[in-house]
């Protein structure tokens, strides 16, 4: 596995069925590749039961796409913070928004994420709450708002006050955090304007995942996230 | 794979240290070796990223511990049907104490399983819930009073009347699904007598994950199953 | 307090602004008021802070939106079902499509409202979850497609199979529960469907609630309830 | 309605069947007088259904334990800010530990209480989580470590060290809201700890509900606050 490192384009492969099983694996080495040609930091969320075989067989940081707030124990159908670490992941998305959690619980997830050396990468939906999820010490943020998810309409163009209001009051609270900004995310473009803006990666789903050619779309992220 | 057959002995992993990352790989070995050695079904639900090496490397049945009710999509965090089929899983678990669904989730659950060729085992807590459960048309039914669950005191000897009351009325209403007991299932006399009364297997967790000799334990559950 | 009786046209006033505080009793006055004219049940279920005040002054029967699965005790922001009894609700809604409830609660709910004397309307959204419920011994079920809940696309006229097969299927179950049908209902002929299709009632929300004139609306539907 | 003002004694009705209907007003006729008699603001928080007739009855200030993050609309069984400020509530709790709320209905609650002109008291459970809820601007911040709430082992003396840090972490994120704390507050010197430590009143729900005499110990708790 490759160390996660800044600029960080990471892809979060969700339920979509083209980074489903054998596709998550192929896409996840399409990512290896556009990392080793541009020596940018690509890595990937795929889903559960694929982060054993990816972990396995593509030199890439992944990521769970979401982890319990559990110890290990009596838990049926959770997913523990341990075994995807076993299973190879270097970290977790926290708090996505189709995957929302209680604040007590992205407190003890971030906890339990530090606990088996898994990093954190919160997701948060505006201002305020960046500025509270960067109270509770995650290692990066993404912000993303929802409205923008999946439309093609990039945050970082759309709504660019977002992103550097977040920056503005996330620093306020918390100087170590890597911020990140995600939505709508779709090319070379709007990858130069969130590294513009401040931010030192972005978070980026369809944009890639359902792209024609997710190659060629990785490729003009790493290059302009690096030229920036 | 081997085939999904009667009298079934499922063990549930749960999130329990003894049964995540490779410690799980080991117990599911040990459950394929008992399996050979008894002829008797013993099939494993292990932790989601878990699925695809104990798919790839042990010859028994592997179900999920969960599946969430969604198709392809936009989903983060999520557990797609089709990636748990994808890697190896043959069924799932639907609806266990610990993962209680909604009433309209399991049934879209039970119908999503379906399309992707998952056998699905829905949990219940008492009788009036495993005879509504049985009208949604799931492949097995495994009922589990919530209070004897991880406690060692076995619902087939502690509460007969629940296990024998669910069967005649889910036989009213379903006359195809087959029937399984479960919570506080210790050893070979709990299970023969939940043969006894009726059942087809059991649905054991602890008991076996926790057994200083997890071997000795499903051996004897297996005779047990056998004899009756 | 009026009794409840069939044919019954169940108003739910949902969080609509029409029907919160001061305008919630206006409309069950509305209510009061086509029922002594018509001789026809109409029943309301207000927000929860308006039980009270709606129990206290208008002669209807007043059903709670929902009750949560608990008994007395450490329990913060729940609907305790002795606490909507108390203010007077004869009745209450179980597992709305906007308040979907886990299986094993919906039983609990149904056990908790017998024991303190409330009727319960359980709905469902499609035939095997109507027959699912029926198992569960609701007094009432309201079955509605939530694919037309608020369309004015009435479930009697656009998808009367799935009223004819809630009623078949719930029937070979429960010989006793009411069956109702909502999701869409806008006019009397949409009412006068539901009862020709076997229903003994309707659950309708904004096709009253957000009606320019609820009275002559209501007034219709009764007739129309009536004249079947 | 008596306004707002700290030291602030609020008592959590919660679902305690000593608090329920023709109970819970007695018992905020009790809060009331001793308000008169001590000349300290006694809030209470009762059940839903009870918020009217308290709010008609009463001069004290009447919060909601809960509310929805929700609009006026078509949302069933949910609490809308308007209903219950219609009722007579002048404030709400905010995810309580009975009642955790995911962190971006957090924000979305206190917003909506803001337009509605509701009081926010968030309630938090640890260092951490009350800094990350001081960037969210509520109105006071409750801080009730959870393993301590009903046992009668008062978080003021059990756990200073929680109440201190707290004050002090917020304190650099939130300059203006009121810092309360709760948990196995039982009498009025766990009350005078409280103060001493840097609160402004306390969250209190069995400690008073279920006490032989409520009267007598809300009176020794507003003493013991004016004392301080």
């Amino acid at each position: 596995m490759s160390a996660v490192r800044t600029p960080i384009i990471l892809v979060n492969f969700k339920a979509y069925i083209e980074a489903t099983g054998k596709r998550a694996l192929d896409l996840a080495r399409t990512a290896e590749k556009v990392g080793l040609e541009s020596d940018v930091c690509i890595a990937v969320a795929p889903q559960f039961a694929d982060i054993g075989i990816i972990s396995q067989k593509v030199n890439i940081p992944v990521f769970a796409q979401h982890i319990d707030p559990v110890k290990p124990g009596s838990f049926t159908g959770h997913i523990l913070p341990e075994d995807v670490r076993s299973a190879g992941a270097v970290g977790t998305l926290v708090n996505h928004s189709e995957r929302r959690l209680k604040l007590a619980d992205i407190d003890e997830v971030i906890t339990r994420a530090r606990e088996v050396n898994l990093l954190t990468v919160a997701c948060t939906n505006n201002v305020a709450v960046s500025a509270a999820t960067a109270a509770l010490g995650p290692d990066m943020i993404a912000v993303e708002p929802p409205e923008l998810i999946g439309t093609g309409i990039p945050v970082s163009k759309a709504k660019p006050e977002v992103v550097t209001n977040t920056i503005a009051s996330v620093r306020k609270i918390n100087s170590e955090v890597v911020i990140l900004c995600g939505a709508g995310i779709t090319n070379g473009e709007d990858v130069a304007a969130a590294i513009k803006l401040g931010t030192e990666g972005v978070l980026v789903a369809s944009g890639i995942v359902k792209a024609k050619d997710p190659h060629m779309v990785m490729s003009e992220f790493a290059e302009a996230a690096k030229r920036v």
